[in-house]
């Protein structure tokens, strides 16, 4: 919608600037102060765009028959949100499904962590986790909870030649100090421990999700590779 | 070495406190005032303890026969540096390489990032990148190192039967901004990408080594089995 600089940050990024200009979109010079009231960084880099809210609805989500798609359920640590959105356009995901309580998309932290990935992908936000886990299912979408003490190891998984991992899998994450709820886990078709293989106690939450993430991008692709 | 604790720690951990004076470690009841001067969270947890450094030598190290290590070069970050350590530790990593101008693992918010990896495998410090390359290759370790340009996919070493991911191996990871410089690269006997299925510009850097980590745990351990 629009977009703030400061002069040193428009001699440090003229291109970009230049590209928003000739886009239509509106830059406005400010002064450091100016530009320190706007920001909510401490040191800020020197550019705030304002842009229209990401949230897209879950239906118009499921209409584009995703393949790969992350819910993060009752994840309240903007860092960490921001982290498995940008691990989830990485990994190709087509969209990530704030459930239940978790953190708002739009909250400044978790903006940043995202490192632009929240406009490469569909961000759902406000539904409750067992309706979108309704909703993914009925779209045709395996549900894969991770749990610490799920049944299955995420391993076994790789080795399966009819590898569950190759269907279309939307995968649910637990928030970052308890995990998911039993109840939560019941939702799942199945439950996938991510195996630890030294001492750590468990992964963290972006770290687990990655690797998730990435196993299934992997037999995916294989699967659709002649 | 010592253990301080709150009052309103030893209430809430009880058993821990009990284990370690049956260990034979020191215990002192702190003020809350005393705890805050002690501690470098803004919150403390109540609890903080005195231990002995942990650094190890690479020497050290490699008379152990590694079959998977980490090796970090001149990554700044703490948070970091950590969060590697501790996915390091889930993967089954027996050491962490701290190579360069990398960050010192006692930094506070690298050991808390750890969640307590730091003390279950080794972490060597202070050494420079090419010698901690060469003393790896020497121990029989290949060494493969990460980069947003590398010519070869991780996902292309998955599809190869045999695939070089089952040997020993030392993973070099760059630093979080500017990644691993063309001289590092050319230290490694493989360059290796995480491949990038969305529009992100790339993992951060405790992602793309957690995925490398584990694709590493994997191959070895199917490897491995009958």
């Amino acid at each position: 919608v629009a977009l703030y600089a400061t002069t040193a940050a428009v001699r440090r990024h003229a291109e970009l600037i230049a590209d928003a200009e000739a886009a239509g979109h509106r830059v406005d010079l400010v002064s450091d102060d100016v530009m320190a009231a706007m920001a909510d960084t401490v040191t800020p880099q020197g550019l705030l765009a304002v842009c229209r809210l990401v949230d897209v609805a879950l239906d118009v989500v499921v209409a584009g028959r995703p393949r790969l798609v992350a819910v993060l359920a009752n994840v309240r640590d903007p860092g960490n949100a921001g982290t498995v959105i940008r691990a989830a356009d990485a990994a190709g995901a087509r969209a990530v499904v704030l459930a239940g309580d978790s953190v708002d998309v739009h909250n400044p932290k978790c903006v940043r962590s995202t490192a632009g990935s929240l406009f490469h992908l569909s961000v759902v936000s406000g539904v409750a986790l067992a309706d979108a886990v309704a909703t993914l299912r009925s779209a045709g979408l395996q549900v894969v909870a991770t749990a610490g003490s799920g049944q299955t190891s995420l391993d076994d998984l790789l080795d399966d030649p009819d590898t569950a991992l190759r269907l279309p899998t939307a995968w649910v994450f637990g928030n970052e100090g308890w995990g998911l709820s039993p109840d939560d886990q019941g939702l799942a078709d199945l439950v996938v421990r991510v195996p630890i293989y030294g001492q750590a106690e468990s992964l963290n939450l972006a770290a687990a999700a990655t690797v998730c993430l990435y196993a299934s991008a992997f037999a995916q692709r294989r699967a659709n590779s002649p």
